[in-house]
Order: structure tokens, then sequence, then C-alpha cells
């Protein structure tokens, strides 16, 4: 009996017997299926293949129509030969391309990733528009050109130095720059060693080695809601279940947290304590202790986002949960890409050693580790204090931002609109009133040269609509208020009309707010 | 009932019991099993953990002499009071780190590394010896230095330029390297669109990211053998079986793959064709057709590795497989990290768009993509004709040292010792006679200041400690000469004495060559 190899891709929106009739069809096109083979009968397929008898048959009907296959009576049923099909009117064998591989059928049942969200792929991020409030971008002239390009040409600028770079091998990264991350992160309250920092290539990467080297397919891992989508798709292209927690303007609801792991066992938490990402709700002292309580009375591990800690324009900076930590139960993942630019793509990971061991030897499965070039720039611009200098000026510059930007919104914005008061980051939280047609308010809004990142984004289940993520870091003060003010009247005429004007009147309070941050690349 | 969560790590060495054991101790210790808690019968646990009971019974053995826990007629068994573990005589508690997390039952069943093979590891490939044949070092002196820091200061010349890369962010990488990348191929034969390559972080990611997308736990992929490490671990990585193929000197024998493919279906074929790894054997016409005639009658798509085909000394180039791939069947993957240094960390794929899609999405939850500053870098550096330079440079110097390698192994080792002649690459591989002893040999090099890379590690088995690997593009031609005078010498001092000389008689053919390369990192 003919065995067909085929996994449909469960991922995607093609149904299974359409998949099935294309690999049959390319494997027909390819000559692996030679005129006069009989293929197996639908039941027996169906079994084979794990697919419904239903989806087999149509499959089966598919191919039939295209003059690919053909039954004969008695006989079962039976590859065509090639005539058949080229006669057909109309060129219906046209949709099978003869000598393309068929990939379709070969993928892996738990990808990383099938099909990323669309506010990731091309549609949403790219195109130029004059007022863009889009996450992941810098101010790239506030960098510290002439320190950067010393910094990198510093590796090059004599042999023994490069000689010393090229024989480089340690996947846990360059050890220099390990040592001036284990000095940066005193700043956080950690005490940590060289050997217990492993350079990454940015957060998200700490993210996935933490979800290879925990999460087996099914495990659950809780993460917040509204979150950060790339958390989220690295748990769940481990084939985690992910399961969203509630925040609020004070990080994290711990009770909603203690009512999940009564009732599951969670094998990871996922935190952005400093900088709640995407809300910028800092976590409040109680909230902390109280996460820290749970994840000791279920002896589940945290994985603790710092990303944003660097950028903060106002109010006390708490210390790393990962400051009081002397069990070793939350691993620390930090960047150097938020502050500096994203396409840098150096982080740092800080973990208790049974855990690093493991995230390092998977590291080096993966890629071998961190190019040694931006490594070494990066400690030659640590240690001669150049980052810190940057620091302080983007501290600067961004708060100037961030005032433009909540001044553009109490400006220009009808009653009913929220927003949050972040005390860092990149990015503000706006919350549109109920009932409005974001399609159609997102669609005039870029027709008048503003782009944002809608709030589905960040949410696990397709909610979110009514929240628009606003980034400001890269943005003139001038441009922030132009394109606030051109947001602002598109939402007061997109408003739903039977609704009666009230301001803040879902929550009540006035100027409510949770403290925002910027979304994009860690 | 108490649930306990454990999952045992299944890839150490660490017996189930005993580490179930220090689980349930270190939750002891940290007071999640606090004093008074019942324990589950040893069955019940059995069942719910999925141990045989025998193995819980022997945990609780454990935990009940450290007293930790102790029975009560008639009750069960219960977590002991503190004062009882501290009582005990002779400290036999102090295995109990109380605040200690206890990792080690959370680690996922099907991890990326548990781990890595000793020689990957730092008890082989740390120290510093003056005979150093140890493979994935360059000829850092022979690195272009100016041309290096005038392409690594080059995105910090100009603001413009910074902005322009600091707004990057498409994870198929830097559009102007990806067009250096696709004319570059064409010296491979290769016809293709800049769209057509995705840039890595060299080819152990692209490999990964291969694994990652295609391959289902229990999936077989076929190999090598001898074959590149870093593959085996990366397909394994992802739970597949990896079968090993045996190689020649005309490369991969493909009558055995032939058979395979009979009578398993296989998920991807992984081949090094220009230059195999490790015998650097040069895979032949012949071979190459049959390869290509066997994957296509079995739908099974190939993995081309093509990392050392920018150094050839000698003998004509194929152009790559992927050059007649019209179905679009075969995953290319190549590197500047050779001809370069290994810290570079920059690689490139080219694939059928379906494959390279998902493989595009995969990288994005795994890291956002390469660094821009090396992807801007080499850019620069394939624009300006800097790397054509160096190639031919290198070129010539590796040769020469080629020769002195294999010149020093004919003047210097005994009867019976066999090794590969290589057209290119940066490594021989050595056979030594049988009955040799290798730990002892291994030993005695080190005291002499040699060292080297054991055949074991380009084996799935364990098999292949009768072959070294001699990596010799970082040495000089007179260290090249000393160090294998030594090697000889002690070669012939720890020949098996109950054995006659005579030379080459394991295959009786003199000076049989397959071709040798370097291994190391990708």
């Amino acid at each position: 009996v003919l065995e067909i190899a085929f996994h449909p891709d469960r991922a995607g929106d093609v149904p299974f017997a359409r998949q099935l009739a294309d690999h049959l069809a390319a494997l027909i096109g390819s000559g692996r299926l030679a005129p006069g083979v009989k293929l197996p009968a639908s039941r027996e397929a169906a079994a084979s293949l794990r697919l419904g008898r239903n989806t087999v048959s149509a499959a089966y009907d598919m191919l039939a129509a295209r003059g690919l296959i053909a039954a004969r009576v008695g006989q079962g049923t039976f590859v065509a030969p090639p005539s058949a099909a080229a006669s057909l009117p109309g060129g219906a064998a046209a949709a099978v391309t003869p000598r393309e591989f068929a990939w379709g059928g070969l993928f892996a049942r738990h990808p990383p990733a099938g099909v990323l969200p669309p506010a990731i792929t091309r549609s949403e991020t790219h195109g130029v528009f004059p007022f863009d409030f889009r996450g992941g971008r810098i101010e790239a002239r506030a960098l510290p050109l002439a320190d950067l390009r010393w910094a990198f040409a510093a590796p090059f600028r004599t042999r023994t130095r490069l000689q010393e770079l090229a024989a480089h091998h340690d996947p846990r990264g360059w050890p220099p720059l390990r040592r001036e991350i284990a000095r940066h992160l005193a700043s956080r309250g950690l005490a940590c060693e060289p050997d217990d920092v492993m350079v990454v290539g940015g957060i998200q990467q700490a993210i996935d080695l933490a979800a290879r080297v925990l999460v087996d397919p099914g495990d659950a891992v809780a993460i917040e809601q509204p979150g950060y989508f790339g958390a989220a798709l690295a748990f769940a292209g481990q084939g985690a279940e992910v399961l969203g927690v509630e925040v609020d303007d004070e990080g994290l609801r711990t009770e909603r947290l203690a009512r999940i792991l009564r009732l599951r066992r969670v094998k990871l938490l996922y935190v952005t304590p400093a900088t709640q990402s995407p809300t910028g709700a800092v976590m409040s002292r109680a909230r902390r202790d109280a996460l820290l309580a749970l994840a000791d009375e279920h002896q589940v591990p945290i994985f603790e986002d710092d990303y944003d800690s660097d950028l903060r324009y106002a109010g006390p900076l708490l210390p790393a949960l990962k400051a009081a930590d002397p069990a070793g139960q939350i691993v620390y993942a930090g960047t150097f890409s938020k502050v500096l630019f994203p396409g840098l793509r150096v982080g740092y990971v800080v973990a208790a050693r049974p855990l690093l061991e493991r995230m390092v030897a998977a590291r080096w499965v993966g890629d071998f580790g961190s190019p040694v070039v931006e490594q070494a720039a990066l400690a030659t611009l640590l240690g001669t204090r150049g980052l810190d200098r940057h620091l302080r000026a983007v501290r600067r510059l961004y708060a100037a931002r961030l005032q433009a930007l909540l001044a553009a919104l109490r400006r220009n914005m009808p009653d009913g609109v929220r927003w949050t008061e972040p005390r860092g980051g990149h990015q503000v939280w706006v919350t549109l009133p109920h009932g409005i047609d974001v399609d159609r308010l997102q669609q005039a809004a870029r027709t008048r040269g503003v782009a944002y990142t809608r709030g589905e984004l960040f949410h696990l289940d397709g909610r979110g609509a009514e929240h628009v993520s606003l980034a400001f870091s890269a943005l003139e003060p001038a441009v922030i208020a132009e394109g606030v003010a051109r947001l602002g009247a598109l939402v007061r005429q997109h408003l739903p009309t039977s609704r009666p004007a009230g301001r803040h009147s879902s929550s009540g309070v006035a100027g409510r707010t949770q403290k925002g941050r910027a979304h994009g690349t860690r």
C-alpha cells in the first residue's frame, strides 16, 4: 500500500483538504506519484494520515476535478495519465506547478511561529508616515556617534586585539563585556559575578532560550494581559498554553494570578515589573511581595523582563525583583538595544547556574553565541562611561518628548479617551471610547499621515482593539503635537453618534493613569 | 492529595531516584513541603509521576535516610520536623541547600541540548598549547585590519547613515547585504534574488532554524558519518532521530542512503558536498546525481552546508548542489565566519519561499534577526571587493600551511597511520592504527604541548576514537612541522606492541586520501 507522508499546517488558515490536495498534486506533478499508481481508499488514507474521512474525500474530489486522479469501477482510485490533466479545458491543471517541491506537507507541527501576527508583518510595519507613532524606533540623532565609531573600530586597532577576539569561543559571551554588565547591574540592585551573566542577542532571545529549556508542549506559562507579544509568541512557539493575567495601574493583578495558580500547574511566570509592557504600570511594592510569595508557595520560576528600566524620567525606580532572590528562582533579562538602537541586538541574562548552564548549551546549539565585535564595542562603551553619558542625555530628551505627547493628548483628545502617564520607556497607552470603529479610524489616520500600533497586538485573544499604543521617543515635539492634533480630530469624527459624550466615563477617574511604555523589538 | 511536579532530566546521567530525592529534598528545604505534610504512597506517586514504583521507593528511602521524611504506622509517610533532620549525626542533611530553587525538576523533556559533548565543553577546548591543532581558530594576522576597521566604523560616519540603520527591522537581514550575498553566490552557480536570501548568525543558526521549522520529535534526519557535530546536536535538539550515512573519499555513500530511504521516511538530508565535514572528501559528480535522484524520488528535502567552499586550494570546485534545483528542494547555507573569523557570526540561507518564510518567522520569534552593524560592515567589505582581496591572500597562505602539514605527516608518522589530502578547508583527518590507546596518546600529546580534536566528536555513536582532526590554518609552517614531529614520535611510542608494523596496512593503499577539512564553529 502506498504510504503518503503528509503533515498538515495546523497554524495557517488553509483547510486540510486543500492542503492535502495540493500536496498530492505536487507529488503527482513531480512524478513521485506516477500515472497508474493506486491511491489508498479514503478510509485507509484517513486512518494513516489521522485526518477525517471527509477531509480525504474532499481532497480526492478536488484532484479528480483537476483531472489528476480517476476512479476505476471495482478497482479503486488511480493517478491519471498526464494527457488526462493536460487535455482538460480551461487549464484546470494550471494550479499544479509540476516541478515545485511540496514543502507544505513537511512543516513541523510545533514550529516556533507558523504565522506572525499582522501587526508584525510588513503590511502593518512598513510604509512611511510623517507622524509615525509605531514602536521600535529611536532618535538616531541622539546617538553618541563618535563614541560608537571609536568603540566599533577598537577591535581592529591592533592585531593583538583582533587575535584575542578572533580566538573567542565562549557561548556565554565576551568576558570583558560580562564584567561590565555585572558592574552595570549594581544600579538595579543586583550583586552578580561575570559568570552569572550570559550575553544574548536581545531579550527576545533570552525569552526564547528560557522557553526552549523549560517549556514542553502543553505546559502552562502565565504572562501579563495586555502584555508583550514577543514573549507570548516565544512561549507559544514551544507549544505552551499561554495564560493571560490582567494588569492594572499597579501592574500584574496578583489576586488573579493566585486563582490561576490554585487551579493550574504553571511552568513559568513572565513579568515586566519596572515598566509594564505595554501599559507602563510600575509594579507596586505590595504586588511585588505578593508575586514573590506566590512564586515561592507554588515553586514557579519567574522571568523578569527589565527591558526599559534604564529609561526612567520620574518617580523612584525600585530595584529589580531579582535583587531579592536568594533561592535563584528568578531569570533576569535586560538589554542595551532599547537605549542605543534596536539593531544592536545585545542583551543579557542573569540566572541560577543550573538554569544558566542549560540556556548556554541551548544557545550553543542555536547559534554558538553573539557576534564578538559588537560585544567588544559595547564593553568599550561601558568601560569608558560612554553609555552613562548617553543615558543622561536621552533621559532628558525622551522626558521632554513624553511631556509633549501628554500635553498634546490633553489638548486634542475628546471626552471619553483615556491614556496612561508613564514614568519611563518609549510609549503611552491610549484607550478609545467604546463603540468607535477602529478599522476606519486607522484607515483615516494613515491617510492623514498618522501611524500607530493597535492594541490587539498586546492581547492573546484578539481583544484590545479599543487601545492604541503611541511611541514618542523618535519624534520631535512639534511632530508629536501635530500628529496628535490630527489623530484627536479623527477620533472626534469617528466617535459613535449613539453614545453620549462623557469624559473618562468608563472609569470615572479624571486623568486616570497607568504608566505607558514603548513596545517594539527587545 | 499532594501533587508533586517533577520532570526528570532524561539526558543526564543522574538516576531518576536520586533526582526525585533531590527535588523533594529541595521542596522540603524551601518549606514548600512543610513538616507534617503527607506524601503520596509510592504506588500513587509512581503513577502520577510516570516513574517506576521502585524509583519512587528508592527516592523515599534516600529521604528517610537523610531524616527528611518518616513513616507512621498505619498512616503513611510524612515530612519530618526540622529537628529530626538537624539532629542526625554526621550532618546527613547537609546535602539539602534549604533556599536553593529546585530547577532540576522543571527542565523541558526535549531541550535543544541537555549536555554538550565533552569535546565542546571547556575541558577539551580550553588550555593553551604551543602546538594547537584544534579547530575553529584562524590566522588573525592575515585579516585585513584596515578594511575591517573602515567597514565597522562606516555605519557611524554620518547621522544619516546611522538613522537608516537604526530604523532597520527586517528579520531577513539588511537589504544591501542581501544584495551583495546574492551577487557573491554567482560564484557558486546560484542565480538568486536578494529576497531569496536570509541573513543568519552563521550556518549553525541556519541548521537550527531548519530543524525548528521542519522537524518534529521522532522524525528521522539523515546526516553524514563521520559528520558535523553541530548539525547532529541541532537536529537531536528538536527531538529528531539522527541517522548516520557513511562517507568515503567520494563523499556520502548514496547506496547506503538509498537503503535507508527504502526502509524509513526521512524528513531531511544534511550534506556537506563541497568539502565533507570532517573528512574533506569532495562529493563526486556521480554521487551528486545519485543524491539528487534519491531526494527527488523520495521527495526528501536537502540541507546543503557549503561552509568552506570559498577556501579551495587545488582541483576544480563544482557548483553548489543548489545550482541545479528548479523545484526548490534544497536549503542552501553559507558563511563568512570561516574566511574572516568565527566570532563574526554572519551566514546566509537561500531557500524556496514557503520554507524561507517559515524560517524568517522562526528567526523573528528566536531573536528578531542579526545585529545590523556587522551586516552593514560586511556589505561594505563585499561591495568594496575587500573580501575578494582577502580570499586571494588567505587561499595562498592556507594552501602553504596545508602543504607543510602533509609534508610533516609524511616525514613523521609511522607505518599504519593514514590521512586525507584535502583540496580545501582548514583541516586534515588522520586515522591511527588499530589498537592504539587514544586516551594515553592524547594525555602524552598535551604534556608535550600538542592539542588536537578527537574523532569521536564527529560520530553519533561514540565511535571514531582512532581518528584525529588536525587543523592547520592558524599555525605557522614551523609550528606545524614541530607539532607533527612531536605527535609522530608519540604515536610511535604508543603503537600496540602485539601488532606487526605495516604501512597503511588496514587499507592497503599507499597514501590513501580522503579530503580533509576544518571543523569548528560555523
